[in-house]
């Protein structure tokens, strides 16, 4: 995880997802059912948040995100999402 | 109720579901209706709350919440919800 | 009315709803007309309020709330009405 | 017009609507257009108000509110309506 | 324009909507296109405006509003636009 | 462009639509494409802005903005347009 | 990159838009998917901020917006876009 030359503005991030795999090293299983599911991913760079709101997240952070959260983009030949915090649902 | 591996942001909390039953330990019987029901369910991890405003739940704390409220997760192998404490309707 | 093992949170309250009678004991009378009717009923257990802002009523209050306020729990077998305190229209 | 036993909550309050008439003893005539009619009572009930934002209005007034405004209700057989205060266009 | 016995609440004022001609003394036409087109009237009341947010329209004041602005009352036989001063576009 | 007898209330501007032209002074060229197009025009007067947010453009500047921003006016047999500010994307 | 004589107001920015291409000199490729992608260009003029919120993106800065962010304007026969700093996802 080398750092990245980009920098997400006010409070959004940049999250590696990680690969999808049944059963991860920490035990969580993402459950197959009719229910969003969320995803999980690698924070690799942050914002500097907004005024008076300082980001809770950091790089380095595994986390926890909606489905269908942030937006794709493509860095140095790998794909990444850039959302705000407010996607995130927890951190593992 | 063993210490998750889990921090949940912001206002948000993880609620372990009870097992469905008609009559609990405390006497609560969700009623049969046509209105949605609330569930009941045990915090087992909790966020730092907003800027401001702290959580007023706690872990271990029996709660009832709406039917359809929250984010399925799984950790270790069990079921859990990812929810906002706003749709925590009260503590038993 | 004994004391109830439930604590709502924050603006939420407990409402024992009264039994539906065409003629209260305080001279009430529901109207029957086509538009929502409000409904009678006591609260029974109140939250701690918002941040700054402590509820105004209280335990053993007889409020007036919208027809399709709040949802249906049952507690020790009986049937109760959670619902937030802008829900109630007038103490009685 | 005798004290109701009614204490409507916040910036609510309890009209009196007055009898349809055409022609009023202030002289206002509610107009037969397609639009929205006005409709005149009496405030027989107020609310303390929200934080910071007393009532302008009080009991005695004699006001013009929106023909859709409030909620019925019945008390010591007569009809009122409660609505908020933001509901009422002006003071006659 | 004799003074009226109506106040308007909060930021509301009635109007006097002018009678509806091609060319104003004022020299204002209202064109003839599709768009809404506003309406010329005289400030005949005002409210005390909203907490920290006095009116800045007074009596007398000839003012342009939307089309569909205010709701119509009639007062001592004439009809009248109560409006939020928010709908009054300019002072001519 | 002489002084109008027109106040715009609150953040409210009047402008004076540009002729369409296909080039301008400016070497601005509005692009023949399916978005919206921003439109040119200049201020001819302005109001005295919202509490605590006093207008940033002026009578005089020339300025950008959206295709099906404001209201049609006609003064003295010209054509002007009145918006908010919020409507104008750029002074030129 | 020569210094435009355009303002935007507030919260805006005008952005060059990069030459559509695979792979940037950043190693940034705009991967080809169903979701939105966000596009790549250079701020050239920026507003004053919002009240106590100046802007955080500066004239030179390459920057990601989402594909349908901003309005096209044309100066000196040049193409731009106009959109607000909010619809800017991050800084190269």
């Amino acid at each position: 995880m080398s750092k990245l030359s980009i920098k997400p503005l006010a409070d959004r991030v940049v999250v590696e997802p990680a690969a999808a795999e049944e059963k991860t090293a920490f035990g969580i299983i993402i459950p197959d059912t009719a229910k969003e599911k969320p995803q999980k991913g690698i924070i690799v760079a942050v914002g500097n948040g907004k005024k008076d709101e300082p980001l809770t997240v950091q790089v380095g952070d595994t986390v926890l995100y909606g489905k269908y959260s942030g937006t794709e983009i493509a860095i140095e030949g790998k794909d990444y999402l850039i959302m705000r915090e407010s996607d995130i649902f927890a951190v593992l």
